[in-house]
């Protein structure tokens, strides 16, 4: 047993596919999202826009939530210095639990480190606790999700990507009385489509079956308040569970579940990514609960995100750039080959100073690569020409196929 | 399918069993540590010392710890933005994991979200890569390393704990060509004692095993930079990966491994607990660089924590309380019963203002509950015959037995 020469192999596969993944240095400048320093491959840092963020309203540069850090930070210190049970319990993750709770108009929140352990700890421990539950998965779904649903070992249906007719013919076709639960999430976050949460949910009501939604590309930045698609779409109370983030939108990082309070007391109780580690900082839980706050009351960054995002599109769409169709914020421009995608990608970087990672496998289908602008409220106009102009010249010089 | 009623059940079964957890509500006021303020059950926040923290060298309020997370919150702002691969990589993750590595005498170091992620993430996707792997587990590992070995779907040996003896019959029972690896941790953290490194390394050797450490809680506490008891033991070198933790002794938020330079990036590129998740704040990664930097130079903490778990082992058993054998800093005080855990805990809350968490099953074997001490560099003498003094008084009033 040669490990070295394992070791080697599977990282030779990923240069001879072109996805093996060189992660760009940088460093953001709070106070002037979206530029930024890149470090790597040059003398000295170098002025960049960053395209690609996840922070899609700069929350993490909003002065209520570095306030509310720093005051964390002298008040109560670094980290929390335990588990949620063994002196990790801060008042501020107390807090904060109140005011997810309240922002999906569900009785109780629970906090994790990440969105993705709150994905994998409370499916993989809810369709473990229910009797012989059957998951139903949209072929979408994010990798948390799917690790949290293998992982609870239960059976899996999975079905084409917001395709009702599929998952009523998957529903119908099992037993009345299994456990069932539907899995989807609302933004799918590589192709901006949105999922027909209300029929899903028409579908739980017929099927008898339990509901958990991912939000974490809609929260903070759909419905009046930020509590997301469902909130847009008035169904959040049929949501059995609402899963969320605090990294994206919220600007900061951690993941959370809002649910009913038994429910809530049920996952705080028995999943083991919950239980055995360390709790949120609490400088991590007071800028959330800043940032969550502020979101409630303000449709200012909600606003000047759509607009950016409208803008972007329709100067990709008249530049005969083959944009995605997409009807959110996220704007993905097709590629369809992971070298020309980095390719495309580093010339936008070295030559442009602008920062867009390309989208590989695993995380998007083979042959679908491509780059994905996240425009926020602080993506200017001249930004967005000097972006277009720039794409323009590279499709040009590559001999890129243009859009019909 | 009356889901509601399952979920009470699954609730009701923990209340019957004595091990429903109550989360107590506090606030530790930086400056101030082990002293914190309690809300939960009382009028207005009251006044605790906190004495079960894994924040155990108080370094979650050192000064240059609050000044790096400070600095880099007004410098870079609240969150990443993204995951490393996507807009999420700062100049800070890349400095800490420089750090990492030379700390533990490694080419490369990566960091996760959490010490549990670090375990699932690495032990699931090292154990897939690895044809026919077999995982030979202490049978005392922490959860989330039972849960990646159980995700990763390879077979399982489990030896009893520390037994070098079992050990080798089962890897010697195993085919000599079969992929082998040794999860194990170096201090095991509910009762204290220490794993023989050097002689499981020798183990391996022979049978030409891979090994996998938790050094959680010892990092930052033992070998004269805090390398843990790798370190200490001066077997570092020969252990294939070292996982630690940067939410216990070094105060702050996360989990990182170390390793080869080429598994590094094995499991950068292919554990999908690391790929798709947002990366640690820049503002928790500037604190945990500042304090493996300061720990590495410092031996005051450390020093001071050994000096005071000596002494308050030696007052408990002076007082013949039923101290359990440790040869670390961590100080277990047998119960063997979950309610009279609970009770003596709520005791000492209430009338105390001394917070000690029961640990109950699932965390320890049932019949071992105990309480569990984690004295630190600030915790002083007159603090420890307080404590001392209240468990002897409870002790008497609720008819406990003493130690032989």
């Amino acid at each position: 047993m040669n490990y070295n020469m394992i070791f080697e192999k599977a990282i030779d596969r990923l240069h001879e596919e072109g996805r093996y993944r060189v992660f760009i240095d940088i460093l953001r400048n709070r106070g002037n999202f979206p530029n930024a320093k890149c470090f790597a491959g040059h003398n000295g840092p170098k002025p960049i826009t960053v395209w690609c963020s996840n922070d899609y309203l700069a929350m993490g540069q909003h002065p209520a939530v570095i306030e509310a850090m720093e005051a964390a930070l002298h008040d109560v210190g670094a980290g929390s210095g335990g588990t949620r049970n063994i002196g990790g319990n801060t008042h501020l993750h107390i807090q904060l639990e109140r005011e997810l709770a309240d922002l999906h108009g569900k009785e109780g929140a629970l906090l994790f480190t990440s969105g993705y352990v709150s994905n994998e700890a409370t499916l993989s421990t809810l369709a473990k606790l229910l009797p012989n539950c059957i998951v139903y998965s949209d072929e979408l779904n994010h990798a948390s999700m799917i690790a949290g649903i293998r992982n609870s070992g239960c059976e899996k249906r999975v079905f084409r990507h917001n395709d009702l007719e599929h998952l009523e013919e998957l529903l119908a076709a099992d037993d009345p009385e299994a456990a069932k639960l539907i899995a989807f999430e609302s933004v799918y976050s590589m192709d901006g489509d949105v999922a027909p949460i209300a029929a899903i949910c028409d579908l739980a009501d017929k099927y008898n079956a339990l509901t958990y939604l991912d939000e974490v590309h809609a929260v903070g930045m759909y419905g009046a308040r930020g509590g997301g698609i469902s909130e847009r779409d008035d169904c959040a109370d049929r949501v059995t569970i609402i899963e969320g983030t605090l990294g994206k939108a919220f600007g900061v990082m951690g993941g959370y579940i809002t649910a009913s309070k038994t429910l809530i007391d049920v996952i705080r109780s028995y999943a083991p990514g919950f239980i055995f580690t360390t709790s949120l900082s609490p400088v991590l839980a007071a800028g959330a609960l800043a940032s969550v706050k502020h979101l409630k009351a303000s449709s200012e960054e909600r606003e000047g995100q759509q607009k950016a995002a409208t803008r972007l599109k329709t100067m990709m769409t008249q530049a005969n750039l083959p944009v995605m169709e997409s009807t959110t914020h996220i704007v993905p421009l097709h590629i369809g080959d992971p070298v020309k995608a980095k390719k495309i990608s580093d010339i936008l970087l070295m030559e442009y100073g602008v920062y867009v990672q390309p989208i590989n496998y695993p995380t998007v289908p083979r042959g679908t690569e491509r780059l994905r602008f996240t425009p926020g409220p602080h993506h200017d106009e001249l930004m967005m020409t000097e972006l277009v102009k720039a794409l323009v010249e590279i499709w040009g010089r590559m001999a890129m196929k243009l859009a019909a």
